[in-house]
């Protein structure tokens, strides 16, 4: 069974200036805006059939986001695919000689792991794998 | 009703050398590789739920995803929407102010038609307009 794409996270200076264009022009449902606080973002779910867009900004200087921005412009920020097992996908992309960008799942809040592969290792594409949490690990 | 992704367009310098991460580590089944003669690019296609990623690898010096390398490195050359009432779209996202790179939708084989809305006005991503193309225009 192939992976779904979860969503794409899009890095824009700010969602508020951002959702005329991806809400009112192009006609993307807006779903949910939240601070994720452990990420220092803000983010934007917009509906797009079975998947999402994710716009995100940044709430900190020091945010992951805010320093893409500073060195690549907005733009396409990550692909997060749908690995329910996440374990066995992490050591499946290890075993291919990708980076990963995490050892183990990292929480990522609303009972979800996550883990980032290297864009190095898939074409200057970010990559999140996203899983339900495991309860105890 | 909001607008499906319909896939994520990759650039890659190869498609051959990609795969072994897309396909096998990534675990995305190929579904299609062909040429697109006009663009000068051959493409990848990969399941990825009700969306695709698309890998793009240039056949030629002078094709637009040669010169995206050249400028950016691989990475998300652009993001695709299906969008059956594509005229109404593209007035909707003038209307927007959004800068279009088609000023009528373009073929692009298989009976289809897309527009192109320029990075610049959303956010830094390039956004495809998709539709069945019509049967005179």
């Amino acid at each position: 069974m192939s992976k779904s794409l979860n969503h794409v996270g899009v890095a824009v200076q700010s969602i508020e200036a951002a959702l005329p264009y991806w809400r009112d022009s192009l006609g993307l449902q807006l779903l949910e805006i939240r601070e994720v606080p452990s990420e220092r973002v803000k983010v934007a779910f917009l509906d797009a059939g079975q998947t999402h867009i994710e716009l995100l900004e940044a709430t900190a200087d020091d945010s992951p986001i805010a320093r893409f921005i500073e060195r690549r412009g907005e733009g396409v920020h990550h692909l997060c695919f749908d690995a329910p097992d996440i374990h066995g996908s992490m050591a499946c992309m290890r075993a291919g000689g990708a980076r990963l960008l995490d050892e183990t799942p990292r929480a990522v809040g609303g009972g979800k792991a996550a883990a980032f592969i290297h864009p190095k290792s898939g074409n200057g594409v970010l990559v999140e794998l996203y899983a339900d949490a495991p309860p105890t690990d």
